[in-house]
Protein backbone atom coordinates (compact mmCIF):
# COMPACT_ATOMS: atom_id res chain seq x y z
CA UNK A 1 0.00 0.00 0.00
CA UNK A 2 1.00 3.84 -0.96
CA UNK A 3 1.84 5.98 1.93
CA UNK A 4 -0.61 8.91 0.38
CA UNK A 5 -4.15 7.78 -1.39
CA UNK A 6 -5.91 10.74 -3.13
CA UNK A 7 -9.09 11.10 -4.08
CA UNK A 8 -9.04 12.42 -7.70
CA UNK A 9 -10.55 12.04 -11.13
CA UNK A 10 -8.41 13.63 -13.94
CA UNK A 11 -11.11 16.24 -15.51
CA UNK A 12 -10.42 17.80 -12.11
CA UNK A 13 -7.83 20.56 -12.10
CA UNK A 14 -8.26 20.91 -8.61
CA UNK A 15 -7.51 17.14 -8.53
CA UNK A 16 -4.19 17.74 -10.56
CA UNK A 17 -3.04 20.68 -8.50
CA UNK A 18 -2.53 17.72 -5.57
CA UNK A 19 -1.59 15.40 -7.79
CA UNK A 20 1.62 17.09 -9.55
CA UNK A 21 2.55 18.18 -6.03
CA UNK A 22 2.64 14.45 -4.95
CA UNK A 23 4.82 13.87 -8.52
CA UNK A 24 6.74 16.95 -7.46
CA UNK A 25 7.78 15.59 -3.98
CA UNK A 26 8.68 12.08 -4.89
CA UNK A 27 5.85 10.59 -2.77
CA UNK A 28 4.77 7.20 -2.65
CA UNK A 29 1.29 7.81 -3.81
CA UNK A 30 -1.65 6.08 -5.50
CA UNK A 31 -5.23 7.31 -7.06
CA UNK A 32 -8.54 6.42 -6.15
CA UNK A 33 -10.67 7.17 -8.88
CA UNK A 34 -13.66 8.94 -8.25
CA UNK A 35 -16.88 8.88 -10.46
CA UNK A 36 -17.78 12.75 -10.27
CA UNK A 37 -19.62 12.24 -14.01
CA UNK A 38 -21.95 10.12 -12.34
CA UNK A 39 -22.43 11.90 -8.70
CA UNK A 40 -20.42 9.86 -6.90
CA UNK A 41 -18.85 13.02 -4.65
CA UNK A 42 -22.65 14.20 -4.16
CA UNK A 43 -23.74 10.83 -2.49
CA UNK A 44 -24.80 10.86 1.55
CA UNK A 45 -21.94 7.69 1.52
CA UNK A 46 -18.96 9.70 0.14
CA UNK A 47 -20.25 13.02 2.41
CA UNK A 48 -19.89 11.05 4.99
CA UNK A 49 -16.96 9.29 4.74
CA UNK A 50 -14.78 11.02 2.55
CA UNK A 51 -16.02 14.41 2.24
CA UNK A 52 -18.73 16.80 3.98
CA UNK A 53 -17.81 19.33 1.28
CA UNK A 54 -18.95 16.85 -1.72
CA UNK A 55 -16.04 17.45 -3.31
CA UNK A 56 -12.79 16.16 -4.93
CA UNK A 57 -9.96 16.12 -4.49
CA UNK A 58 -8.85 14.13 -0.81
CA UNK A 59 -6.15 13.49 -0.02
CA UNK A 60 -5.24 10.27 3.18
CA UNK A 61 -2.21 9.59 4.55
CA UNK A 62 -2.58 7.28 7.73
CA UNK A 63 -5.33 9.23 10.10
CA UNK A 64 -5.39 12.63 8.20
CA UNK A 65 -8.07 12.72 6.18
CA UNK A 66 -7.76 16.31 4.29
CA UNK A 67 -9.79 18.26 1.32
CA UNK A 68 -9.28 21.45 -0.62
CA UNK A 69 -6.43 21.23 -2.92
CA UNK A 70 -4.87 24.61 -1.02
CA UNK A 71 -4.92 22.46 2.08
CA UNK A 72 -3.52 19.34 0.40
CA UNK A 73 -0.91 21.59 -1.33
CA UNK A 74 -0.09 23.26 2.46
CA UNK A 75 0.10 20.13 3.83
CA UNK A 76 2.57 18.51 1.66
CA UNK A 77 4.88 21.47 1.77
CA UNK A 78 5.31 21.06 5.25
CA UNK A 79 5.74 17.44 5.19
CA UNK A 80 8.20 17.52 2.32
CA UNK A 81 9.75 21.17 2.89
CA UNK A 82 9.48 21.77 -1.14
CA UNK A 83 7.18 24.72 -2.46
CA UNK A 84 6.97 26.73 0.51
CA UNK A 85 7.60 30.36 0.82
CA UNK A 86 11.08 31.65 1.24
CA UNK A 87 10.63 34.20 3.86
CA UNK A 88 7.59 35.41 5.70
CA UNK A 89 6.52 38.21 3.75
CA UNK A 90 6.76 35.42 0.92
CA UNK A 91 4.57 33.42 3.01
CA UNK A 92 1.51 36.07 2.84
CA UNK A 93 2.23 36.49 -1.08
CA UNK A 94 1.92 32.33 -1.76
CA UNK A 95 -1.64 32.56 0.70
CA UNK A 96 -2.65 35.56 -1.04
CA UNK A 97 -2.65 33.75 -4.67
CA UNK A 98 -3.67 30.87 -3.19
CA UNK A 99 -6.49 32.68 -2.24
CA UNK A 100 -7.05 34.34 -5.06
CA UNK A 101 -6.82 31.42 -6.93
CA UNK A 102 -9.66 29.39 -5.04
CA UNK A 103 -11.47 32.50 -5.18
CA UNK A 104 -11.55 33.72 -8.57
CA UNK A 105 -9.40 31.85 -11.16
CA UNK A 106 -9.75 28.36 -10.70
CA UNK A 107 -13.73 29.20 -9.15
CA UNK A 108 -14.28 30.67 -12.87
CA UNK A 109 -12.47 28.84 -14.94
CA UNK A 110 -13.52 25.48 -13.31
CA UNK A 111 -17.10 26.09 -13.86
CA UNK A 112 -17.17 27.62 -17.36
CA UNK A 113 -15.12 24.82 -18.52
CA UNK A 114 -17.41 22.33 -16.76
CA UNK A 115 -20.61 24.53 -18.27
CA UNK A 116 -19.39 24.80 -21.68
CA UNK A 117 -18.22 21.14 -22.32
CA UNK A 118 -20.24 18.72 -20.05
CA UNK A 119 -23.68 20.45 -19.37
CA UNK A 120 -25.24 20.99 -22.51
CA UNK A 121 -28.30 22.37 -21.21
CA UNK A 122 -26.64 25.43 -19.31
CA UNK A 123 -27.56 28.80 -20.35
CA UNK A 124 -25.85 31.09 -22.69
CA UNK A 125 -25.55 33.63 -19.89
CA UNK A 126 -24.85 31.93 -17.27
CA UNK A 127 -21.82 30.44 -19.97
CA UNK A 128 -21.07 34.44 -20.75
CA UNK A 129 -21.49 35.01 -17.33
CA UNK A 130 -18.28 33.27 -16.31
CA UNK A 131 -16.51 33.50 -19.01
CA UNK A 132 -16.14 37.42 -18.85
CA UNK A 133 -14.76 36.94 -15.21
CA UNK A 134 -12.32 33.72 -16.00
CA UNK A 135 -10.67 36.26 -18.61
CA UNK A 136 -10.55 38.93 -15.93
CA UNK A 137 -8.85 36.78 -13.55
CA UNK A 138 -6.59 35.45 -15.99
CA UNK A 139 -5.66 38.98 -17.16
CA UNK A 140 -4.75 39.57 -13.45
CA UNK A 141 -2.20 36.61 -13.69
CA UNK A 142 -0.94 37.71 -16.93
CA UNK A 143 0.48 41.28 -15.74
CA UNK A 144 1.56 39.47 -12.72
CA UNK A 145 4.06 37.59 -14.62
CA UNK A 146 4.50 40.58 -16.68
CA UNK A 147 8.60 40.57 -14.50
CA UNK A 148 8.25 37.41 -12.41
CA UNK A 149 9.25 33.77 -12.80
CA UNK A 150 6.90 32.27 -10.55
CA UNK A 151 3.79 34.13 -8.42
CA UNK A 152 5.02 34.58 -5.18
CA UNK A 153 9.07 35.55 -6.62
CA UNK A 154 11.87 33.94 -8.27
CA UNK A 155 11.09 30.08 -7.36
CA UNK A 156 8.08 27.67 -7.86
CA UNK A 157 5.75 27.57 -4.54
CA UNK A 158 2.44 25.77 -4.16
CA UNK A 159 0.45 29.61 -5.35
CA UNK A 160 1.65 28.43 -8.47
CA UNK A 161 0.96 25.02 -8.46
CA UNK A 162 -2.51 26.13 -7.33
CA UNK A 163 -2.95 28.53 -10.48
CA UNK A 164 -1.67 26.22 -13.10
CA UNK A 165 -4.40 23.56 -12.19
CA UNK A 166 -7.05 24.75 -15.06
CA UNK A 167 -4.81 26.34 -16.87
CA UNK A 168 -2.81 23.06 -18.89
CA UNK A 169 -6.79 22.77 -20.15
CA UNK A 170 -6.61 26.12 -21.90
CA UNK A 171 -7.82 24.59 -25.29
CA UNK A 172 -10.68 23.13 -24.25
CA UNK A 173 -12.06 26.58 -23.05
CA UNK A 174 -11.14 28.19 -26.65
CA UNK A 175 -7.96 30.37 -25.23
CA UNK A 176 -5.08 30.44 -27.12
CA UNK A 177 -1.99 30.46 -26.04
CA UNK A 178 -0.50 33.28 -27.96
CA UNK A 179 -3.03 35.81 -26.65
CA UNK A 180 -1.51 35.02 -23.10
CA UNK A 181 2.31 35.51 -23.34
CA UNK A 182 3.48 35.93 -19.60
CA UNK A 183 1.43 32.63 -18.28
CA UNK A 184 2.41 30.44 -21.89
CA UNK A 185 5.66 31.31 -20.89
CA UNK A 186 5.17 30.73 -16.86
CA UNK A 187 3.67 27.46 -17.62
CA UNK A 188 6.74 26.05 -19.66
CA UNK A 189 8.47 26.48 -16.83
CA UNK A 190 5.94 24.47 -14.62
CA UNK A 191 6.30 22.19 -17.30
CA UNK A 192 10.23 22.18 -17.13
CA UNK A 193 9.90 21.03 -13.47
CA UNK A 194 11.12 17.33 -12.63
CA UNK A 195 8.59 15.05 -12.36
CA UNK A 196 5.64 17.14 -14.33
CA UNK A 197 2.97 15.87 -16.47
CA UNK A 198 -0.50 16.59 -17.68
CA UNK A 199 -3.12 15.93 -15.92
CA UNK A 200 -4.37 13.46 -18.59
CA UNK A 201 -1.42 11.59 -18.29
CA UNK A 202 -1.27 12.05 -14.83
CA UNK A 203 -4.72 10.71 -12.72
CA UNK A 204 -7.29 7.75 -13.74
CA UNK A 205 -10.15 8.92 -15.45
CA UNK A 206 -13.23 6.41 -16.41
CA UNK A 207 -13.47 2.71 -17.18
CA UNK A 208 -14.69 4.21 -20.45
CA UNK A 209 -12.05 6.04 -21.31
CA UNK A 210 -9.56 5.75 -24.03
CA UNK B 1 -2.09 58.42 12.45
CA UNK B 2 -3.83 54.67 13.09
CA UNK B 3 -1.03 51.70 13.37
CA UNK B 4 -3.29 49.82 10.82
CA UNK B 5 -5.53 50.88 7.76
CA UNK B 6 -8.13 48.85 5.70
CA UNK B 7 -9.05 50.19 2.55
CA UNK B 8 -13.16 49.24 2.47
CA UNK B 9 -16.41 50.39 1.95
CA UNK B 10 -19.42 48.57 3.77
CA UNK B 11 -21.90 46.97 1.80
CA UNK B 12 -18.31 44.65 1.48
CA UNK B 13 -18.71 41.72 3.37
CA UNK B 14 -15.03 40.25 2.52
CA UNK B 15 -14.16 44.37 3.67
CA UNK B 16 -15.95 43.20 7.23
CA UNK B 17 -13.79 40.17 7.59
CA UNK B 18 -10.76 42.04 8.07
CA UNK B 19 -12.75 45.32 9.92
CA UNK B 20 -14.16 42.63 12.11
CA UNK B 21 -10.92 41.03 12.88
CA UNK B 22 -9.49 44.13 13.58
CA UNK B 23 -11.72 45.11 16.21
CA UNK B 24 -11.82 41.70 17.80
CA UNK B 25 -7.85 42.19 17.92
CA UNK B 26 -8.21 45.28 19.95
CA UNK B 27 -6.34 47.04 16.93
CA UNK B 28 -5.43 50.43 16.11
CA UNK B 29 -7.05 51.34 12.97
CA UNK B 30 -8.84 53.63 10.48
CA UNK B 31 -11.15 52.94 7.54
CA UNK B 32 -10.16 53.91 4.58
CA UNK B 33 -13.39 54.55 2.35
CA UNK B 34 -13.39 52.95 -1.28
CA UNK B 35 -16.03 54.17 -3.89
CA UNK B 36 -16.39 50.29 -4.92
CA UNK B 37 -19.90 51.04 -6.68
CA UNK B 38 -18.41 54.09 -8.97
CA UNK B 39 -15.78 51.81 -10.20
CA UNK B 40 -13.11 52.94 -8.09
CA UNK B 41 -11.35 49.52 -7.39
CA UNK B 42 -11.26 49.08 -11.36
CA UNK B 43 -8.99 51.91 -12.43
CA UNK B 44 -5.80 51.71 -13.21
CA UNK B 45 -4.57 54.03 -10.49
CA UNK B 46 -6.00 51.53 -7.72
CA UNK B 47 -4.52 48.62 -9.52
CA UNK B 48 -1.06 49.99 -9.84
CA UNK B 49 -0.84 51.71 -6.08
CA UNK B 50 -3.33 49.56 -3.90
CA UNK B 51 -4.15 46.25 -5.23
CA UNK B 52 -3.37 44.67 -8.38
CA UNK B 53 -6.58 42.39 -8.12
CA UNK B 54 -9.06 45.23 -8.35
CA UNK B 55 -10.58 44.31 -5.00
CA UNK B 56 -10.75 45.79 -1.55
CA UNK B 57 -10.43 44.98 1.48
CA UNK B 58 -6.24 45.58 1.58
CA UNK B 59 -4.44 46.35 4.54
CA UNK B 60 -1.83 48.39 5.26
CA UNK B 61 0.72 48.16 7.82
CA UNK B 62 3.46 50.40 7.77
CA UNK B 63 5.25 49.10 4.53
CA UNK B 64 3.05 45.69 4.73
CA UNK B 65 0.30 45.92 1.97
CA UNK B 66 -1.69 43.05 2.19
CA UNK B 67 -5.31 42.49 -0.14
CA UNK B 68 -7.30 39.21 -0.09
CA UNK B 69 -9.39 38.65 3.44
CA UNK B 70 -7.82 35.26 4.24
CA UNK B 71 -4.59 37.03 3.98
CA UNK B 72 -5.19 40.02 6.12
CA UNK B 73 -7.11 37.51 8.89
CA UNK B 74 -3.95 35.55 9.01
CA UNK B 75 -1.60 38.56 9.43
CA UNK B 76 -3.23 39.69 12.09
CA UNK B 77 -3.72 36.44 14.08
CA UNK B 78 0.00 35.84 13.55
CA UNK B 79 0.20 39.61 15.25
CA UNK B 80 -1.73 39.33 17.88
CA UNK B 81 -2.20 36.10 18.01
CA UNK B 82 -5.81 35.79 18.45
CA UNK B 83 -8.17 33.56 16.54
CA UNK B 84 -5.40 31.25 15.31
CA UNK B 85 -5.65 27.36 15.62
CA UNK B 86 -4.85 25.39 18.64
CA UNK B 87 -2.93 22.99 17.25
CA UNK B 88 -1.26 21.11 13.62
CA UNK B 89 -4.36 19.65 12.91
CA UNK B 90 -6.65 22.42 13.65
CA UNK B 91 -4.20 24.69 11.52
CA UNK B 92 -5.59 22.50 8.36
CA UNK B 93 -9.03 22.70 9.38
CA UNK B 94 -9.01 26.58 9.50
CA UNK B 95 -7.25 26.48 6.28
CA UNK B 96 -9.86 24.21 4.60
CA UNK B 97 -12.88 26.48 5.72
CA UNK B 98 -11.44 29.69 5.10
CA UNK B 99 -10.75 28.28 1.77
CA UNK B 100 -14.04 26.73 1.42
CA UNK B 101 -15.23 29.96 2.34
CA UNK B 102 -13.29 31.93 -0.63
CA UNK B 103 -14.54 29.38 -3.05
CA UNK B 104 -17.69 28.59 -2.17
CA UNK B 105 -20.08 29.97 0.29
CA UNK B 106 -18.37 33.98 0.32
CA UNK B 107 -18.25 33.88 -3.57
CA UNK B 108 -21.82 32.81 -4.81
CA UNK B 109 -23.19 34.67 -1.44
CA UNK B 110 -21.34 37.43 -2.43
CA UNK B 111 -21.83 37.12 -5.59
CA UNK B 112 -25.70 36.86 -5.59
CA UNK B 113 -26.06 39.40 -3.49
CA UNK B 114 -24.44 41.97 -5.57
CA UNK B 115 -26.45 40.63 -8.72
CA UNK B 116 -29.94 41.04 -6.77
CA UNK B 117 -29.58 43.89 -4.77
CA UNK B 118 -27.22 46.09 -7.66
CA UNK B 119 -27.53 44.81 -11.09
CA UNK B 120 -30.88 45.34 -12.13
CA UNK B 121 -30.20 44.31 -15.61
CA UNK B 122 -28.69 41.12 -14.61
CA UNK B 123 -30.41 37.93 -16.13
CA UNK B 124 -32.80 35.66 -14.42
CA UNK B 125 -30.32 32.51 -15.06
CA UNK B 126 -27.39 33.90 -13.46
CA UNK B 127 -28.95 34.79 -10.51
CA UNK B 128 -30.01 31.45 -10.09
CA UNK B 129 -27.32 29.50 -10.99
CA UNK B 130 -25.60 31.79 -8.29
CA UNK B 131 -28.67 30.70 -5.68
CA UNK B 132 -28.67 27.30 -6.24
CA UNK B 133 -24.60 27.51 -5.48
CA UNK B 134 -25.41 29.66 -2.31
CA UNK B 135 -27.94 27.36 -0.85
CA UNK B 136 -25.57 24.18 -1.34
CA UNK B 137 -22.44 26.13 0.23
CA UNK B 138 -24.97 27.18 3.47
CA UNK B 139 -26.04 23.89 3.70
CA UNK B 140 -22.43 22.25 3.91
CA UNK B 141 -22.03 24.54 6.58
CA UNK B 142 -25.81 24.00 8.39
CA UNK B 143 -24.41 20.51 8.75
CA UNK B 144 -21.07 21.24 9.68
CA UNK B 145 -21.98 23.54 12.97
CA UNK B 146 -24.70 20.66 14.13
CA UNK B 147 -22.07 19.28 16.21
CA UNK B 148 -19.69 22.06 16.85
CA UNK B 149 -19.95 25.60 18.51
CA UNK B 150 -17.19 26.93 15.99
CA UNK B 151 -16.11 25.86 12.60
CA UNK B 152 -12.91 24.65 13.38
CA UNK B 153 -13.64 23.64 17.17
CA UNK B 154 -14.25 24.36 20.40
CA UNK B 155 -13.14 28.62 19.98
CA UNK B 156 -13.66 31.18 17.66
CA UNK B 157 -11.07 30.61 14.70
CA UNK B 158 -10.06 32.85 11.44
CA UNK B 159 -12.11 30.73 9.87
CA UNK B 160 -15.64 31.66 11.41
CA UNK B 161 -14.51 35.05 11.02
CA UNK B 162 -13.96 34.54 7.09
CA UNK B 163 -17.43 32.54 6.65
CA UNK B 164 -19.75 34.90 8.91
CA UNK B 165 -18.68 37.55 6.70
CA UNK B 166 -21.76 37.53 4.20
CA UNK B 167 -24.21 35.85 6.53
CA UNK B 168 -24.89 39.07 9.19
CA UNK B 169 -26.27 40.12 5.13
CA UNK B 170 -28.99 36.99 4.91
CA UNK B 171 -32.23 39.05 5.29
CA UNK B 172 -30.40 41.23 1.84
CA UNK B 173 -30.82 37.34 0.15
CA UNK B 174 -34.20 36.56 1.20
CA UNK B 175 -33.00 33.95 3.34
CA UNK B 176 -35.18 33.41 7.17
CA UNK B 177 -32.57 32.76 10.50
CA UNK B 178 -35.41 30.11 11.24
CA UNK B 179 -34.48 27.49 8.35
CA UNK B 180 -31.01 27.90 8.99
CA UNK B 181 -30.69 27.07 12.72
CA UNK B 182 -27.33 25.78 13.72
CA UNK B 183 -25.63 28.51 11.54
CA UNK B 184 -27.84 30.89 13.55
CA UNK B 185 -27.07 29.53 16.63
CA UNK B 186 -23.41 30.18 15.90
CA UNK B 187 -23.85 33.48 13.89
CA UNK B 188 -25.09 34.64 17.96
CA UNK B 189 -21.97 33.24 19.77
CA UNK B 190 -19.67 34.98 17.34
CA UNK B 191 -22.50 38.63 18.11
CA UNK B 192 -21.67 37.88 21.94
CA UNK B 193 -17.47 38.39 21.26
CA UNK B 194 -16.42 41.04 22.60
CA UNK B 195 -16.04 43.81 19.97
CA UNK B 196 -18.27 42.80 17.63
CA UNK B 197 -20.97 45.05 15.34
CA UNK B 198 -22.48 44.88 12.47
CA UNK B 199 -21.15 46.04 8.91
CA UNK B 200 -22.91 48.62 8.40
CA UNK B 201 -22.01 49.93 12.29
CA UNK B 202 -18.33 49.05 11.59
CA UNK B 203 -17.20 50.25 7.82
CA UNK B 204 -17.72 53.27 5.96
CA UNK B 205 -20.27 54.27 3.46
CA UNK B 206 -20.44 56.55 0.71
CA UNK B 207 -20.78 60.38 1.07
CA UNK B 208 -25.20 60.20 0.28
CA UNK B 209 -25.39 57.25 3.03
CA UNK B 210 -28.02 58.35 5.71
Amino acid sequence: MSEYKLFCFKESGNAYKAGLMLELCGADWQAEWVDFFNGATRTDDYKESVNEMGEAPVLIHGDVKLSQSGVILQYLSDRFDRFGPRDEAEKYEVLRWTLFDNHKLTSYTGTYRFLSRWAPSADQAVKDFFHARMIGAWTVLEKRLEDRSFVAGSEPTIADISLCGYLFFRDEVGEDAADWPNTTAWLERIKALPGWSHPYDLLPGGPGDA
